[in-house]
């Protein structure tokens, strides 16, 4: 797949976050890396993004050790992965990533091993500030990297309709469904 | 469509919002009425949303009036009403609402009117504390009432491979491109 992975701008990291997919967090302090699947998470600037991972989860831990988290789009050909990333806790199992069948890669660039099998992958330093300690849990970041499959996005624009449909986003409903993202509508005359 | 609105568990909301579609915000100020379409919205707890609104934008200004907002999911049927209500500003054509072509109604246990044609319509009323001011001009803010269509969502489900196409949600890239949301993705060993 490296041949298809495309550095992006990342003050167009909201156009990657913009369609709303559900999302995994990961975050690594020392020898620990944790992947958490998470809907509660996206745009808040143009270069900005935030997560809602609340005081129990063990990635929790590790953004506030780090101040670092990434947020990926994981996509249908990884959605068992993506499922038991959200369901088994690295509290419970010190072998979570690997019991979720998720494999993990390095890329330029970015501090921490990414998922393969991901539509984009953005990396974030945590905000600190008066709203860093908020009541829903949410960190803000600044985006430092972002990163695609071109298949799906490239020039800025998510393209699905040309691509194999395993490339797809999810959008988690609850109970094991989940909707992939659909055919693409146009209305040419505010085409830029 | 009325014999279709179905009320919804105000702390179920983040089930609606889940799906990370994009949204139109609503708020109402005396005679004043704006619907502006924000892909910058989304969950920040079981019953809590927010909507970043940037303080260049009409509905801000009633927002910040009325201490109250809406949230609703257009669909693809009012893909072009949902493309004007996101390009005009009503700081520069009062009739805007009329002149995007959204058709209003009003629902009970709504505070203003709502747009015809949503998959989803959620109130919130603004959370005041020392968050409020923040530097993503992010409203925070309680969930009041929900309801939804539901051909598409109902038991806390959206459910939209039985459902008109015309009725899926929006998720909007840039320059007049979307996609609607697509298949339902079911991991049958997860299910409740």
């Amino acid at each position: 797949m490296s041949e298809h992975l495309q550095a992006q701008d990342v003050m167009k990291s909201y156009r990657l976050l913009g369609i709303g997919a559900t999302t995994l967090i990961g975050a690594q302090y020392g020898d620990e890396l944790d992947y958490m699947a998470a809907a509660w998470a996206g745009v808040c600037d143009y270069d900005k993004g935030y997560a809602v991972v609340a005081g129990s989860h063990f990635t929790r831990k590790l953004i506030e050790k780090s101040g670092r988290f990434i947020i990926c789009y994981p996509t249908v050909g990884i959605v068992e992965q993506t499922m038991k990333l959200g369901t088994i806790s690295m509290n419970d199992d010190k072998d979570k990533i690997k019991n979720s069948g998720a494999e993990l890669f390095e890329a330029e660039g970015f501090s921490m091993p990414l998922v393969k099998g991901c539509a984009a992958w953005l990396e974030y330093e945590v905000i600190q500030d008066k709203h860093s300690d908020n009541p829903y849990e949410m960190f803000f970041g600044k985006c430092v990297r972002a990163m695609s499959d071109s298949r799906v996005y490239s020039n800025n624009h998510w393209n699905f309709d040309q691509a194999p449909d395993h490339l797809r986003t999810l959008h988690y409903v609850a109970g094991g469904h989940f909707f992939a993202i659909g055919k693409e509508i146009v209305l040419p005359q505010y085409e830029e």
